[in-house]
């Protein structure tokens, strides 16, 4: 069990609405840690779409899910947020003093004034292919997402799956790895037409291989070290593919965990809040973004950005009740005077 | 008068707020008319701090307000608005079918299905000095804005006025024009102290000339053709300053304009709205941004986005009842599936 760690505002998630509710409340003095149960910031900007443009970001008039967070991340900078990632809040604690005692299940604790969730769509992690002995080789020698190409240069590579993600990693991996080898349990690719032809033709020219329809049936290796991927067509015919590594593809699950379990009043999976003050049922919990819902409520990033703003200035009234907010608005110098 | 133009939508006030309604009512394949009463799109972005940097635009961790609007217009320029500048919406009038039909000042005539008012602080424009024959030389040889520098360029210009504005271009048009007079009715300016040194400096020089403590008494010309400002000093002397051309700085004036004749409900001199559809007391007529209120409302451009998001979504149930939304957030897309 670590120490516990106080701060102004707990903030759980880091998608682009949390990283902007941490700029909120440092414009209002208060400082922030964020909670995230993936291994980066960004939630599914940077987890399902870091590459493709998003249309409606405002004065944004194309932006990838990538670079949206890292600009948001550049705004967030200054106020120096501690994030806490690859764990989940598990607990959730009202204190007699009115602040919040949070755990995560990595055992992290934080006090903190006022709690904003803005868990998107809930806590969300790769769908993990059924096989025994898996969990001792993630994130050493199997992955769900690739961030760095480079670490897999000179590898054995086995994708498994069969839509964009296989596709395009297979498609980029191609270049830098010793060997790659696609499984997937249908001959047919759900993904972009021209991508699975590109693909064919390095399959074609040998460049790489697709092992299809087969479907994995076991993995073989060395503590953390993967060495075999073991895979069975239709007629119960198994082929061993050596790997070093295994990146697999199957999409992501997404579900409310814990969250569920705050008492916090629900509506159809999403947390009820007032509109503009963002308030839930609990005083002194604020929801934003994806997870919340109100009478016309709309799904975008942008309405999630203003949220933000508004569950901030709730969480400071909250947490310094006595202080009045008397904050210049950037927007509101420059006016000329005579 | 001229001949009625149809649209879906027409916008009040090309700020920030109108422009990325254009956007959204676009991705709702609704079209705009965009009417505002300044001659250049923007409203207190361009007009009042186009090189200030705002930094509270998500995703932007800087930016001035001129490349705010150009990045907002770019964003609508796919939706092909249709802009009405220098004018105001003298009158409108529900139609029998829902509809509305708008007139200028200037004699425009639109029928919209839905009207955004997203007029900011109202209509607002300069003050101007109270001088006989003012307007004859508007737009021609008197100004209150500076669009392009190189207008400006060898001619002798008079600039009037103390604040920010009229120091930052005297500065800025030294190099340029023929000679340029500096008129203040006080010798202290009331700019950043480091641009009034470096205009002390350039007086000093013999580069301008600071013409104080005087005040505008009165104005020389053919037509519309600027020849002579005449100040007079506290004692009554006069001078005649000859000038091609008067720059102005006497700050902005603001008020709701014929938008408070419309029967809308009204709150301090702000239009109250449904927080979450943006509808105001009349329906069919929505209001987002600076000059709306409800219950915790907050002026910042970033809300102002969200509601303009709303507006759209209701201005199109109103004028499209038939029609269900069907529509794919550009968010949407890019879940990977297996």
């Amino acid at each position: 069990m670590t120490e516990m760690q106080k701060t102004d505002v707990a903030i759980i998630g880091a998608g682009p609405t949390g990283l902007f509710a941490v700029f909120e409340c440092g414009m209002l003095k208060m400082n922030c840690h964020v909670i995230d149960a993936l291994d980066m910031i960004g939630g599914q900007c940077t987890a399902m779409y870091p590459e493709k443009p998003i249309y409606d970001i405002p004065a944004h008039p194309s932006i990838t899910g990538g670079d949206l967070i890292n600009k948001l991340e550049e705004q967030a900078a200054p106020f120096n947020p501690v994030y806490h990632l690859s764990q989940q809040v598990s607990k959730l604690e009202k204190q007699e003093d009115g602040s919040f005692n949070l755990e995560t299940d990595k055992g992290t604790q934080i006090n903190a004034k006022a709690v904003i969730v803005a868990a998107g769509v809930g806590a969300f992690g790769p769908n993990r292919p059924p096989l025994d002995g898996l969990t001792q080789y993630e994130g050493k020698s199997i992955f769900y997402m690739v961030r760095k190409r480079e670490d897999f240069r000179d590898k054995r590579i086995v994708i498994a799956g069969g839509g964009d993600s296989a596709v395009d990693w297979a498609l980029s991996l191609a270049d830098v790895a010793k060997s790659v080898q696609v499984v997937h349990r249908r001959p047919k690719f759900r993904a972009a037409p021209e991508s699975v032809s590109q693909m064919q033709q390095l399959a074609a020219d040998g460049k790489i291989e697709l092992v299809v329809p087969y479907q994995l049936d076991g993995l073989k290796g060395d503590g953390d070290q993967l060495r075999a991927v073991v895979v069975k067509d239709f007629d119960g015919n198994t082929r061993d593919l050596g790997a070093d590594v295994m990146l697999a593809f199957y999409g992501l699950s997404q579900n409310l965990g814990p969250i569920a379990e705050w008492e916090l009043e629900l509506d159809k999976k999403h947390l009820s809040v007032h509109p503009t003050s963002m308030a839930t049922s609990l005083a002194g919990v604020y929801a934003v973004g994806d997870i919340v819902t109100y009478e016309n409520k709309l799904k975008l990033i942008l309405c999630g950005f203003s949220e933000a703003a508004m569950a901030a200035r709730s969480a400071h009234a909250y947490a310094y009740p006595d202080e009045e907010l008397h904050f210049e608005y950037s927007t509101s110098v420059g006016v000329p005077g005579e």
